[in-house]
């Protein structure tokens, strides 16, 4: 009997899943809210809130394997999935660990995993100013996703704009540089990791900009984010993607600064880059197949395509433009309505990173997300 | 305005061109049978039957763009089409042409495209059996498809088998190799082609069994192929794909045998060794954005997965396997129910051709999809 695959989420990542899944021989059942970008590409869409217990149970309890991609959804359904003896990657309880940043953090504490300093608060009113000094972080402990939930306070004039939530309060890092590195754990327990990646944030949004991949550090620096990402995805002791987020601080040193459970925006360019994108890994993941080789073929860049200042209708200008660059991919995510710097698209570029700044700068100029 | 793209037939080339069509920000539409392929991938499928003059219109006339993944379509909608000003790749024109394997063969003589002996005859009463001696080929001209419709009659023994039909009657060709090159011709005239592709056949089923891509032949003989194929395509004087088949006899001379007016067969190993896959070429030429880079960055093979003897829901079995091979490529084509030597599904592999051999072997002796 064919296996039935049950996908909670259903927006780009979903998206290109099913494009990778649709090679192999299962069914493939997504929710999400009408009009995700998934509901173009799947027989099997259902309209419904992941947050919700018994829309996922209805979902889910006639398939056999769930999957995620966003991490936003109500554990306690994953739980009850999983007692009734359905195959849940990741495992619930790494995901309700994950979810929250509070319990992330003190799960790195617990696993001697190196992570910037910390403490947790109820509300603005335990914010000890003195602690960390200035600047500091405050991130939500959950629901924050594509750089909202986040935020640096640089000094007193910053206080007022302190969220009154429950919170991370983190020692800020002079960050030299920050790397993602994606891991990949099968149902038999294999690990296989991707190079590394090198990001560059949208400093006003605090969004990814573009990527490089592998990323410009040292052989000693590679090692060991490959050694904390594979500590991270261990520890969680469960099958599933780990998209493992590092800093290198301005003395060369390596911190874990958090992880999604799931593919990621820090591996879109394995599509092309990778002898098995990620997406494809989590079909061979979820189905309970080997991994498949995580190399790259090619060095490669990925940008984000963020909405324009504008609201309204999506349209994307400069394709013709993108079409004429050779070894140069987008894509789009099917988002009917586009808004300032909501995740539009991307475009993969494959080639030597000397030959793809010229690229990244033309494509920056050409191509818009904009709204009439 | 979002350009909406129409194709005729949704059979897994249709189902590989959509994978590749939703990078980009388009609406597309299929048009087939109920359960497709294309069904369960596409949000604007419709059941209907290609051939059917009414049908195609009621589907295509509020669209902007018509493409094919299959020939055997009712050519005069498409010129009504093509009169109320839509865009149809290839042109009516050509298909018509195309889809007669009598008319396609004269075209050849008529452009001087060296192509194997023949006459035309309108029943086997007309056959000339003295005018080509044994062997000799009858060819339908008109619904033969994936090995049907040709026939090798070697013998008076194989007289009774001729059929009564229109046909081709070609003089036999001793073959030492049969290649294909891969044309792309977009909408401003610019024309590219794939590296050659050398075509291994299953003798039995008359039907592409493996491949490899880039053939093993002479420079001189690729640049004749390569030339011949442009030839052919520009010859058509339209946009699109042409997939062109060609002989190399034991004289090592190449002769063209015939051409698919659309993505193909033969150029499925593109997907994952190309800069740029025959699908997301289709993508382009239809939307009327530039050509892709057609070179491929690894050397390539391509297994064809035929239904074994059985007949019935299909069920594939030897995917564990697969899954453990290092650069190894499963497209399975979503269909319900298996029958012998129907087409499955397929399985790219990348490498250089000695390394190939013994993986093929292993997937003939692995992977095989049967019925209960």
């Amino acid at each position: 009997v064919t296996k039935k695959i049950g996908i909670l989420g259903g927006g780009q990542l979903g998206r290109m899943f099913l494009q990778a899944a649709y090679n192999y021989p299962f069914v493939y059942h997504v929710m999400d809210k009408a009009k995700a970008p998934c509901s173009q590409l799947c027989e099997h869409f259902y309209e419904g809130d992941f947050q919700d217990y018994h829309a996922i149970m209805d979902f889910a309890m006639p398939l056999d394997i769930i999957g995620i991609e966003i991490e936003h959804v109500n554990t306690d359904a994953l739980q009850a999935l999983e007692d009734n003896g359905k195959t849940v990657i990741p495992s619930p309880k790494a995901l309700a660990i994950i979810k929250d940043k509070g319990l992330q953090k003190q799960f790195y504490s617990q696993h001697a995993i190196k992570t910037p300093e910390y403490y947790l608060v109820a509300d603005k009113g335990e914010i000890d100013i003195q602690r960390f000094g200035f600047p500091f972080v405050q991130k939500q402990r959950t629901g924050g996703y594509d750089g909202k939930g986040v935020q640096i306070i640089r000094d007193t004039s910053d206080l007022h704009r302190l969220w009154n939530i429950a919170s991370v309060i983190e020692r800020f890092t002079p960050i030299a540089k920050e790397i993602a590195v994606l891991v990949a754990l099968d149902q038999q327990g294999h690990m296989r990791t991707y190079p590394s990646v090198e990001m560059v944030f949208d400093a006003d949004l605090n969004l990814l900009d573009y990527l490089f991949s592998p990323a410009d550090i040292s052989v000693a620096q590679a090692q060991c984010a490959d050694r904390l990402a594979r500590q991270v995805a261990k520890s969680f002791a469960c099958p599933g993607l780990f998209a493992v987020e590092l800093f290198i601080d301005q003395q060369g040193e390596l911190w874990v600064n958090e992880v999604a459970p799931r593919v990621h925006n820090s591996g879109h360019h394995t599509i092309e880059a990778a002898y098995t994108s990620q997406f494809e890994q989590m079909v061979r993941i979820l189905s309970g197949l080997s991994l498949g080789k995580t190399g790259l073929h090619h060095a490669a860049a990925m940008i984000n395509l963020l909405g324009a200042e504008h609201q309204g209708v999506a349209v994307v200008k400069g394709i013709d433009e993108l079409s004429m660059l050779d070894k140069t991919y987008l894509h789009w995510y099917g988002k009917t309505t586009t808004s300032p710097g909501r995740k539009m698209g991307h475009v993969t570029l494959l080639g030597e990173r000397q030959m793809l700044a010229q690229k990244i700068a033309t494509i920056k100029s050409a191509v818009h997300v904009v709204s009439f």
